[in-house]
């Protein structure tokens, strides 16, 4: 495999969208991602359950989501607090989101940058004491500019990178919170911030609020990415843009992967089939996504199927 | 300006949407274009008006055009006789659809590629012995791929080109015709081009139907293209992907750039009123495009704006 997509519609998905998805259907959607050939799928975050109410069921949908054979389930917390929660339930991967731009950070998870950095050393400590074998990464928010301070100084993303290689998470993302990114910009921050943090250097999480996601890829491609974040039907939206998409969309993303000759491991029929599940289970709701729409080119010759033959 | 962008709307986009724009509405939303900073627009094609009556009125089209200071104006012609109308109707580049698959060549224009070599041919003599002041270029279309003869071999894309450049045309343009490119292709087919034609290799034709567009535009660049042709709204879809776009999006394409550093000219408010001026002559016709949608970025610094301060 050349490159790893990561699933995160379960999470950055489902909580964008007002209806909650039953436990139920979760499952069915994640196993038929995992049957598509996702290795990794961000299932859902510890967090309030007034604040969303559609991550409620986030123990349990980790509890089945590790049944599924060589599949690695990620969760989101905000916090310490819901970090014990996530190891707790087994997770193996925790992913904590990290605003660049504190003004986004005091909005988003209420924590000024000294309180969420003293959280994250709080949960790397957790866990070299009690789950050596979970992975903590940090995704920096707003990495590429804000809604709420506008422009994000480069500086200040490799900064907070740097920090929080220091607190000892394992890999540090940068996400494109909001759909500000240019492919230029990402290409540098990306190649600085392997200068930076070396092999902590992590992946892309980001938005297609405006339409520059998959431009956006192709740069971090090029800066040497390896592991990109998407949505299957680029569902969520995104609050700030009616009717624009939110995450890039992974049937997509994955089209663009296999015709490059990256490899990805994943089917795209098995794909689709994992879409009509989560349309299913979600009636109504818009999905996004131009592959699912045009279907496949005559002589499609993904990667994945010619390394395999 | 470090990179031109060529409005198609008015030809590609109209000819794929099944009513018909009124003259005046054409001309309104032409000056509107080029009132944003459009330096070149392909307004019309000359063809058959009961094949296409979409562009019957195209040496009209032409004629107001022309009275628009500053602006480039560009027909496409599929063939000699056609030619001979735009040249009579004071173009200042003509553009000749060139397909590299055969089978699309005589399904599209009815012509082998014998048939059409000699067409070209023909009209470049023609222009050197009475229009010498007129550019005239090929585009060479399904040079990614064809929905008819599937894959295209990169080497046929590129003797074509060269055989396009034998016979006399100034410039060889590479279309996707059928949105089958990847970013790997399109990256490796422009170096190639530029080492085949050196300085007749032109600029990128780019569908969105897999919504691929701007990737493959962000790898154009990379390989020195500076010339793109966009579609103010997407608009004309594809017949083969329902609902999906058909040419990238102008307002999308000019966001990509500004925001990456390269200069266009283009005023990307402006160009949001030349969308509504193309909403209220075809009320009702979905128009693409996300930046329409989201709005600009907080803080947002064309480089055009940042070049002209």
């Amino acid at each position: 495999m050349d490159i790893l997509v990561s699933e995160v519609g379960p999470r950055d998905g489902l909580q964008s969208v007002k209806r909650i998805m039953r436990t139920a259907d979760k499952h069915r959607w994640i196993a038929a991602l995992a049957q598509a050939g996702l290795r990794e799928v961000e299932v859902g975050s510890f967090v309030s359950p007034r604040a969303l109410p559609q991550m409620a069921d986030c123990a349990e949908v980790v509890a089945q989501a590790l049944t599924i054979e060589g599949l690695r389930v990620v969760a989101l917390v905000p916090n310490f607090k819901y970090a014990q929660q996530a190891f707790a339930a087994g997770v193996h991967l925790i992913t904590i989101p990290v605003s660049v731009s504190e003004p986004h950070s005091i909005s988003n998870i209420r924590k000024s940058h000294a309180e969420i950095i003293a959280d994250v050393r709080a949960i790397v400590a957790l866990r070299n004491e009690r789950y050596p074998s979970v992975q903590v990464d940090a995704g920096l928010s707003t990495a590429f500019g804000c809604t709420i301070q506008g422009t994000v100084p480069e500086d200040d993303t490799i900064r907070m990178a740097v920090t929080m290689a220091e607190c000892g998470v394992d890999v540090v993302n940068l996400a494109d919170t909001v759909g500000y990114a240019n492919p230029a910009q990402v290409k540098r921050l990306f190649v600085r911030l392997r200068q930076a943090v070396g092999a902590k250097s992590g992946g892309a999480h980001l938005h297609n609020t405006r339409g520059q996601g998959l431009a956006n890829v192709v740069a971090a491609l090029d800066a040497g990415v390896t592991t990109f974040d998407s949505s299957q039907g680029g569902i969520g939206g995104c609050p700030y843009a009616p009717g624009a998409t939110g995450n890039i969309v992974t049937e997509d993303l994955v089209f663009l992967l296999e015709s490059m000759g990256l490899a990805t491991g994943i089917d795209l029929d098995r794909l689709m089939a994992a879409r009509a599940v989560l349309a299913e289970a979600l009636p109504g709701e818009t999905l996004y996504g131009y592959v699912a729409q045009a279907g496949l080119p005559k002589d499609f010759a993904p990667a994945s199927a010619r390394r395999a033959a």
